[in-house]
């Protein structure tokens, strides 16, 4: 008998961690399991805003996907996913065209810009590895081009963060942090940087308790950052942004501005003709796409609705992560001739919001508030425990995030 | 008595020298000593090209002026020097204006563009920390760009350095051996990186010895740099040179450009109603400026002729700390109402290049030549002789070249 085909699109915390899964749980001769990425390596999204801000390093942020895959087991691919035919059961590469007996979709997130002027040309997007290094580099550009510049400009200076979400705020954080390292770098007085955060919504981090909102927005307060709540982005000019309060429009002259507001799901499974909402397709509670029995859709491109609320949960690793165990459960059954697929039933553990290396917020076990140094561990053993599925001790030994005090 | 007024405009090797030597030689009760400068540290010009490569910090490059003066006998002033009035004994600066007995001008070098369009407005100059540094940013944010645009930029990747002179060569040297590790970096495939370097002369480092010259360019072209010699920049552009040997016209694209093919003198010396080339004063034998017996001018901006092939020595730090040897020891003199004042005659220890920090050749100790690691060791020993003079062991501890091997 011929051994079904199963081609997993993307590396990143569904599609991995399908791939981890299904090693463990099939023989080598159940089924060919192949993983297809853009690079060769994973990269753990959560911790991008970090890579960017320049507090870590980009090589601990990403791990080399064949450190993680067992190379009998799994084959990895380099490629990249241009379409998908699910009438056909093709994926078309760049460099490829494979067919497959199952498929999983998890080809992640990327910027939505809500169709506002000038941001998807002139402002920076905290999107991968390539795009946070350049904002890093990008930073330091014009920090290096402040004091080589007879007249002083500025707006060099200044940097704005488009978004007090969950990716802004922890951006802020670690920006906060690095600022005044960079004014010793490059001989700056830290009275002339400014830290801008602009949000739309009527406060900042919707959906957390207002009393963490608020603790959030003190601690960060006093590391110098001014925010702009209830202020929305207008356009964004090659030195500029135009904001809007009410009935108030002001420039704000700024040469980086970092769009942190706003994600959805990968473009191509509209493309490929997936019914999808900005690139996220309602999935069966088992996490297979509507109409297609051989495609699971996991991570940023699927969308699950907390039936509590009768809203979508929101796209993060947690969620992924809890996708690609079902998703791989699931495949393991339809490998093996059965149908009792398991209903997908995500597990939200807790939420912890990073303000910097050395302070955080948020809600565990339920109900429970944490702050400060507390939160901050709570943070860093979150980030460990990932690595620890992903790759055990010594992934953890090699990447994670160990400085606890 | 009241006591003299000795003002010293400029803290480079110099001016510098000059203060270091006359807080050894007078009492605190001979003179008042003031030394101005634009920053509040000394840096160390030759070793420029290096921060500009990255391949040190710019930390190394400078010393806090007030860690190498005696502060009861020399008074550091930070301040920027429009305009001297040597008439009126005056000083204008940016915020003050000082008369003088005597003045010391040690104003160092500005880059000569020879009219050459565009250079101005798009190259990079070895000039200054400041000037360095964002070199340093400029490439690494080039670098950063690459990868993270969809359509791939070669012109991002290649570096042009105007010049196979001293410093041209010098920098070619330490960027062949930094572009290895920037394509590390930024995850950049080495053989995209073009690193081109212009040179409109017949041949490269004219007035070293052809073997030299040879050996230089062999060990340049195998770490994979172009040399195009007897070809003149034409023109610079925003993206692109424009070069030109005999009548053949090429445009190169390059977002980096570095111009390292002429210094002059600084032009307030001009402005200042000096009779000067370049900037360059003819001073007379005792270092004094022409009809202004209370003006010393020294280092870049000082004009001496070597009789033995009647042409002006080339402005060096050797150069420039003999004459501040020179330029105390006369000042010294005048304050003590002598008028004995001593001739300046160099004395050329020999001329070592670098070729990166593990190979350099040159000319030492009147005619021995020498290759690889031994003139590199020979390299190294000089540099740290210049930190002895100026602030002792420590000085050479905290900032010397001490990777010797």
């Amino acid at each position: 008998m011929k051994k079904p085909e199963i081609l997993i699109l993307g590396a990143g915390y569904g599609g991995l961690m399908t791939a981890v899964n299904l090693q463990k749980k099939l023989g080598v001769d159940e089924a060919h399991i192949t993983i297809i990425n853009k690079h060769d390596y994973h990269y753990q999204s959560t911790w991008l805003h970090e890579g960017a801000a320049g507090t870590i390093h980009q090589d601990q942020i990403r791990i080399p996907i064949k450190d993680v895959i067992t190379q009998h087991k799994v084959k990895f691919l380099k490629d990249t996913v241009i379409e998908i035919r699910p009438n056909e059961k093709q994926v078309i590469l760049e460099n490829n065209k494979l067919t497959y007996d199952y498929l999983v979709i998890g080809l992640g997130f990327e910027p939505e810009t809500f169709g506002i002027k000038g941001l998807k040309e002139h402002a920076l997007f905290i999107r991968s590895i390539n795009s946070v290094r350049f904002i890093r580099e990008h930073i330091e550009y014009c920090f290096a081009a402040y004091n080589n510049e007879s007249e002083k400009r500025d707006e060099l200076l200044t940097i704005v963060v488009g978004g007090a979400g969950f990716t802004g705020i922890e951006l802020l954080g670690e920006l906060a942090n690095r600022i005044p390292e960079l004014c010793r770098e490059f001989d700056i007085d830290r009275r002339k940087v400014r830290l801008i955060c602009v949000e739309a919504a009527p406060t900042a981090l919707p959906g957390f308790n207002p009393a963490l909102v608020e603790y959030a927005m003190n601690q960060l307060e006093r590391k110098g950052i001014e925010f702009k709540i209830g202020t929305a982005i207008k356009e964004c000019t090659e030195t500029s942004i135009i904001v809007a309060k009410d009935e108030n429009v002001e420039e704000i002259k700024a040469a980086t501005v970092i769009w942190a507001a706003g994600v959805r799901g990968n473009s191509i499974v509209e493309k490929s003709g997936f019914e999808a909402m900005r690139g996220r397709v309602k999935v069966n509670s088992d996490l297979r796409a509507p109409g297609y029995d051989h495609v699971f859709i996991i991570g940023d491109c699927a969308l699950v609705i907390n039936e509590e609320i009768d809203r979508p949960y929101p796209p993060t690793a947690q969620i992924a992560i809890q996708m690609a165990e079902t998703c791989a459960d699931n495949l393991v059954a339809l490998v093996r001739g059965k149908d009792n697929l398991k209903e997908f039933v995500p597990d939200i553990k807790g939420t912890v919001c990073s303000l910097g290396h050395d302070d955080a917020m948020g809600v565990v076990f339920g109900e429970k508030q944490l702050y400060g140094a507390q939160a901050s561990i709570m943070k860093k053993v979150i980030d460990n425990r990932y690595l620890w599925k992903l790759g055990g001790l010594s992934l953890v030994l090699k990447k994670g995030k160990l400085n606890f005090f």
